[in-house]
């Protein structure tokens, strides 16, 4: 059914012509199928956190993946991997994205860009296609920071954007350091920090990721690129009361921090509607946790985007502001620090358009998630492709692209490689 | 320097006059000392959690106690150790209370009543007294309820109001079910249920606890008896909306289940403003509890507690109503369920008015906390003393009772033991 052949973008109906996506399909669905099961299911959402054991047999997956294409893989000092086709230089044409996951994640938030990689690797070579500079194929450290708390830890090591003692020093839910962590993963932290040598290789970055929205949907289009990632960060926002008994302590001698907390959660999103930004409180922790307990301490973690870097940084002080007024009346101290924040990153427009245009003018779209090659813009050409996701849902079991729009981002995937790399 | 000893309860100016005092705080600061290293210390608090290895320890501290005082020592079907003085059979006085904690609660709630019934028969024993009736120690099971969500389930499961099937399918917050966690301990889950023998076996009870408000503060009294146990329940609230990505997805667009939470914390606290009741929230479990996700569901727990069950049955209406208005306009489903309700205890006068006069007129006083003396009151006469608290505060680090206020209650406990148990 779908669109006319001749809606089709010019790279599809090319493959179309050669009978190509049918093997790309195939080439998917095993690809796809070996994933499936690690760290998770399709229907109870994925738990693939750094450095767990759920982690190193993802690792294992990418090593045979690149050991079955004859691609020397090699862990950088970061713990990024990276699967070469060619002789690892400067000039690279790197490609991937990452295979961790959020708490329930979905299964291709990540993923999709790395088996993308491999699979435009391999309809390169069913080609007959010999590049002129190496491609790489990588696999970041860390993106989603579901278990330490900061995002996009292997590419920000990599760029020297987070400092190695900072990122030794953090600490999982279960107090574990990212070195201790490493560590028992067989890895070093003692070598974490900026990698020149492996920076230098990277001449243009290219991630393929499923959209997080709807932008596709509505444009009606399979594949689009990326034109800037908003602003954002995250903010951890601790009340501190008194813990007392829930039974007899009168309502006026309390100092109960869930209710300052309440009224915070209930003002980000008012504060957010105002200023046309995104406010969210998806983690908290109460502290001791006991139903019978008026709680010690309340920690809360607001992520907050916006369009531009101002409106966040008054989305923040409004949050911030709304938190203090309604902790006085209760006794109730707040604190609140920011543990990331990434500025607004706009794709540099050359290399943005030089892929539009090798896809025969696909849309530009821009996203509020954080990516890894938002990381790297600052450090070399970088550009995305964005794969439609019929119900725009991201982070949830219920993320989904199908299957022939996946075979479509491999394709285009394809296309914008050989256009990089082989002139 | 305290009161003139013309103001000191009789029971108390006898001890003094027979020089016990000392005597009782060296046995008072050696018996503490033995349980303060166990599960948690004086300044972070304690968790002491049913059935785990630190329930092992603290029963194994139990034992000793009553080994060391030549008392028979058994666990009856539902895990409640009974330390035995005399034979055990119908009739018998029994004290004690229960040693687990809720999570980082304070030293005395519950060990308080432990340690004071053993020092008690200490002191019986001291002055020769020899009982016309059997005497136990008692430490009922996981009367907190901080690892399976109900409370006082050792003196449930005795007097059959909670069901054996229901209470081995209990699950902790890892999954783990109270008949796995038995098993694992030791126990025999499948021996669970209402205990003829054992209930029968009970003449009277007496539970020492350290008060847990400042009743006895405001009346200048180091100790008191319990008139009434207020109504009080826990209710699981749930609320199920839809997990999507925190970066990505339109404010308009989100099923977010932390704004109808957040505005329930609020309602809660006005309607139990207005109700004269009282409502916490001290437990939540946020799902997935990502930084980036928008979560798909939060469960909270509300305590709500009332002078009487109409009222507290109203309080959980006007919560349960407000959840759901808020939960509307976010395409939000609430579900309340009450995971236990304790009914008003009354103590019995007649038992309640003859401690009160062997003590030589202590004030009664009633309280927001549930006991297990509370579940025992329907079952057999039944008797609460409490220890002053000068800050009131209990379920936490800062509980606290003085040294000689706790050698007051031991010495007000003796009294009582006599006077019931030589007659």
């Amino acid at each position: 059914m779908g669109p006319a052949s001749s809606d089709r973008p010019v790279y599809l109906r090319e493959a179309e012509e050669r009978g190509r996506p049918p093997v790309v399909r195939a080439g998917f669905e095993r690809e796809w199928a070996a994933l499936a099961g690690i760290g998770g299911g399709a229907a109870e959402g994925y738990h693939r956190f750094a450095w767990t054991p759920v982690d190193l047999a993802l690792r294992a997956w990418f090593r045979e993946q690149a050991a079955r294409r004859d691609m020397a893989c090699e862990q950088d000092r970061n713990g990024n991997l990276w699967a070469w086709w060619g002789t690892p230089g400067p000039g690279a044409v790197v490609t991937g994205s990452h295979l961790d996951s959020v708490p329930g994640g979905g299964a291709f938030d990540g993923p999709l860009g790395v088996v993308s990689a491999f699979l435009a690797v391999d309809e390169l070579r069913a080609r007959g296609i010999v590049p002129d500079r190496p491609i790489a194929v990588v696999n970041f450290a860390d993106e989603e920071g579901a278990r330490f708390g900061v995002a996009c830890v292997g590419s920000r090591l990599l760029t020297g954007v987070l400092a190695a003692h900072t990122a030794r020093e953090l600490r999982d839910g279960d107090g574990v350091t990212l070195a201790e962590a490493m560590r028992e993963a067989g890895a070093d932290p003692g070598a974490l920090g900026r990698d020149e040598e492996a920076l230098a290789r990277v001449g243009a970055f290219v991630e393929l990721h499923i959209e997080q929205g709807r932008g596709l949907v509505d444009l009606g289009a399979p594949v689009g690129v990326a034109s800037a990632i908003w602003p954002h960060g995250r903010w951890r926002c601790t009340f501190h009361g008194e813990g007392d008994h829930a039974g007899t302590t009168r309502l006026a001698d309390r100092h109960d921090p869930m209710l300052p907390f309440a009224a915070t959660v209930l003002a980000a999103r008012q504060a957010a509607e105002g200023l046309g930004a995104l406010a969210t409180f998806g983690k908290v922790r109460v502290v001791p946790g006991g139903t019978n307990a008026i709680p010690s301490r309340v920690d809360a973690w607001l992520d907050g985007r916006a369009p531009d870097e101002a409106t966040v940084d008054r989305l923040v002080e409004d949050v911030t502001a709304a938190a203090r007024a309604a902790a006085v009346p209760h006794g109730v101290r707040v604190e609140v620090a920011a543990e990331s924040s990434t500025p607004l990153v706009e794709f540099g427009s050359a290399l943005r358009d030089r892929v539009a245009t090798a896809l025969g003018g696909v849309p530009a779209l821009p996203t509020g998630a954080g990516h890894d090659a938002g990381i790297l813009s600052a450090h070399a050409p970088t550009a995305m492709l964005f794969v439609r996701n019929p119900t725009g849902t991201s982070h949830s079991p219920a993320e989904h692209a199908t299957t022939p729009d996946c075979v479509t981002g491999v394709l285009a995937l394809t296309t914008v490689l050989e256009n990089l790399a082989c002139r």
